[in-house]
C-alpha cells in the first residue's frame, strides 16, 4: 500500500507572537492535494497534531476542520497518534466514534498494541508516552527508562505480527543520533530516554514524530516527517514536505511544500539591509531572523528595520555590541533540563548527582515537562 | 414517543472548593437507571454539559465516558445542545461522528433548524445563542434582542413542522417570570434577554436547561429540568431529579434522584451545632452551608465546627456579630451585572444610562459573560 508520512502539525502555534494560522491552512491544503495526486490508500500524522495541551477555540476549529476534509470529505484513512504537545485526553474526546469512517487515533497503549489491519499492512500507533504508563500495564516495576518499556512493548506489538503483512510503527520519541533545531521541545531529558535505532529494525518502516526535521535521522527506513511549516530560524535552511511510503515493494519518496511565507536568516549590515536593493530581495510577508554585523549602537533598530521587513521574529548580533555590559553571559538556556539541574545541583553542594538521584531527576523533569507542554 | 428531560450537568464543577466528580457519577449512574427502567426513547440534555468552557483533562474524561455509556454502551439517542456555560466549539468536536450512533448535538444556529426526526415527533435543538449570530444567519440587523432573534428562529422551525408529529424544543435560556437561585450565570443581563413563554407556545414541550429548579417556571409544557446535583446553599431545600415525558398523550413525570452528599443549611447557635446530639443527625458526608444564631465573636469558629461538619460550604451570621466594624456592606454583588453597572454610571456621572446606553451595554455585558463563563 502507499501512505503519506506526515507529524507536527502545531496547530494553534505562534511565531514569534505572528499567528500562523494561515500558514498551517495553506500547508494542509498542499497536504491533501498531494494525497489525492499520490492517491494514497491512508495519511499517519505522527504526534503533535496541536502545539498545547490546552488548544485555542480557533485552534480547535482548525483541526477539527481538517480531519473532517481530510477522513469524511476525501475518505482518507488517517491513523494518528498523541504526541508530547498534544493533551491525550482531549485528542481523544469522539475517538470511539472516529473508527467508524477510518479515522483511527491512538492516544494510550492499550491501543498501540492492538494493529489496525489493512490488507497487506499492519499499523501499530504508539503515542507519545512515559514509562510509568508502562510499567502500569505491563505491572513491571523494572520499565523505568523509555527504552526498557519501548523494548516490553515492542516485543508485545510482534506477537500480533502477521508474517503475511507488512510492519509499519508510527511513533513520537527522540530517537538517539538524531539532530536537533531549536524548535522541538527536549523530551529525551538527559540522554536516558532517547531510543537507539536497532530497537525498531524489526518493522518495516517507522513513520515517527517529534523533530522538526526530515533529515534528522540517518536511516533509510526510520525517519521523521518533518513538520509542515518552519517553526524557528534554526529551520530556516530545512526542506518542509512529507513523505510518500509504498511498502512493497519498500520506496520513500519526500514531496517539498511551497511555503506561503517562508523563514529567512538575514546575517548583513544595517545599511545594508535597509537599501532599496537588498530588502526588494526579501517579500515583504517573508518572517525574518535579523543577525547584524555591525557592532555599534543603532538607534531604535528594530523599529526601522521593521518598515523594510515587517515580519521579524528575531534580531541578534553576529559579532556582538560595542557596550559589552549588555553582552553579559545569562544561564545557558539551550542546555536540556538534566544538564541544567545538574550544574545547578554541582553549584549548590559541590556534589554530583548518584546515579540514582539522576534517575529520580529524569523522572520528575520528563513529568513535568509533558504537563508543563514546554 | 417517552424521552428523558435533563440539563445543567456542569461536569467539572466545584463546590466552595470541594470535587463533585463523585457525586457527578453517581448521579450520572442513577439517570442511566432511570433511562433503562423508563425504557426512554432518547436522552435530553439542554445544555451546560460542562461547568466552563475550558474543561479539564478529568472532566473532559468523564463527559466522555458518561456520552459514551449512554449512547455507545446503552445504545440510547441522545439529543443535547451546548449551554452558556459550555464552549460550543470544544463541545462540537467529533460532532460530524456522532450522528451515526443517534448522538445529535447541535452547538450553532444553522442546526437548531434542522428538526431531528423520529417516527411520531420532531426534536429543535437550540443551543445557547447570542442575538448577533441570529443577525449574521439571517442578514437582519433588526434581531437586537434575545426575544426577536427567537420569534424569527421559531418563524424558521415552524416551516419544517411536520404536521403529522409532535414538536419538542430543546433550549437553554431564561423564560420571564422563572425564579432564580444563587448557582446560575445570569445571562438575562438587563431583563433585555428574558424570553416571554408565550413565544413557546406552538411547541408541545420545551426541554429547557439554564436553571436548576426544575419548579422555577410554572408552565405544564415548558419546563426547566433543574440540575442533577444542587450547587449552593440556595438550591438545599431543591429537589433534584429528571423528566420523563411522553409525547402523546402527552405526560410529564418527574422522578427524583437521590443525593451521594446532601447539602444542607444549618440554621443554630455555636453550643447546638457542636452538641454531640445536633452532629449526628447530619452525615459527616454531607455539605453544610451554616448559619450562627449567635452574634458573639467566638475564636478559630471554622477550623472547631470542621471537626463536627468537614465540608462546611459557606458561614454566615444570621443576625450579625457583636463588632459592628466587621459588618460593613460592601458592593451588593446579589445584583445582576446590568444594574451594578447602571448604579456605577449614576454614582460616577451623575446620570442616568440612555435607552441606547443601556442597549450597548446589555450587549457589551452579554459577549463578557459568554467569554469570561462567570
Amino acid at each position: 500500500m502507499r501512505f503519506l508520512h506526515t507529524a507536527d502539525w502545531h496547530i494553534g502555534k505562534k511565531l514569534h507572537g505572528f499567528d500562523l494560522a494561515e500558514e498551517q491552512i495553506d500547508a494542509f491544503e498542499q497536504v491533501k492535494k498531494i494525497a489525492l495526486q499520490q492517491k494514497v490508500d491512508a495519511v499517519v500524522i505522527a504526534g503533535d497534531l496541536y502545539d498545547r495541551s490546552l488548544p485555542s477555540e480557533l485552534a480547535v476549529e482548525q483541526l477539527n476542520q481538517m480531519i473532517i476534509e481530510l477522513n469524511l470529505k476525501l475518505k482518507k484513512p488517517i491513523l494518528a497518534i498523541s504526541g508530547n504537545h498534544d493533551s491525550a485526553t482531549r485528542l481523544n474526546t469522539g475517538h470511539e466514534w472516529f473508527k467508524a469512517t477510518q479515522y483511527y487515533l491512538s492516544t494510550n497503549l492499550v491501543e498501540a498494541l492492538q494493529p489496525i489491519e489493512f490488507e497487506d499492512t499492519q499499523f501499530f500507533l504508539l503515542p507519545y508516552f512515559q514509562p510509568y504508563q508502562a510499567r502500569n500495564l505491563f505491572e513491571d516495576p523494572t520499565l523505568v527508562e523509555v527504552n526498557t518499556a519501548l523494548k516490553r512493548i515492542i516485543k508485545e506489538m510482534k506477537m500480533k505480527f502477521n508474517p503475511l503483512k507488512k510492519h509499519i510503527l508510527v511513533a513520537h520519541f527522540f530517537v538517539a543520533g538524531s539532530s536537533k533545531t531549536d524548535s522541538e521541545t527536549k523530551i529525551e531529558v538527559g540522554g536516558l530516554n532517547a531510543v537507539p535505532a536497532e530497537l525498531l529494525c524489526d518493522f518495516d518502516y517507522v513513520a515517527l514524530g517529534h523533530l522538526h526535521n526530515k533529515d534528522a535521522l540517518k536511516e533509510e527506513k526510520i525517519k521523521y516527517s518533518g513538520s509542515l511549516l518552519k517553526f524557528s530560524a534554526s529551520e530556516a535552511n530545512l526542506k518542509k514536505g512529507v513523505w510518500i511510503v509504498d511498502t512493497d515493494p519498500f520506496k520513500c519518496t519526500f514531496i517539498p511544500l511551497i511555503p506561503l511565507r517562508d523563514v529567512v536568516v538575514l546575517t548583513n549590515s544595517y545599511q545594508e539591509l535597509i537599501s532599496p536593493k537588498t530588502a526588494k530581495q526579501i517579500p515583504r510577508e517573508t518572517y525574518v531572523a535579523i543577525k547584524l554585523t555591525d557592532k555599534a549602537i543603532i538607534p531604535d533598530v528594530m523599529n526601522s528595520l521593521r518598515n523594510y521587513y515587517p515580519r521579524i521574529i528575531s534580531l541578534e548580533r553576529a559579532y556582538g555590541r560595542e557596550d559589552n555590559d549588555a553582552e553579559k553571559e545569562d544561564v545557558n538556556l539551550n542546555l536540556d533540563p538534566m544538564e541544567l539541574l545538574t550544574n545547578f545541583f554541582h553549584e549548590i553542594t559541590d556534589e554530583e548527582l548518584s546515579s540514582e538521584q539522576k534517575k529520580w531527576a529524569a523522572e520528575s523533569l520528563g513529568t513535568l515537562e509533558k504537563e508543563a507542554d514546554l
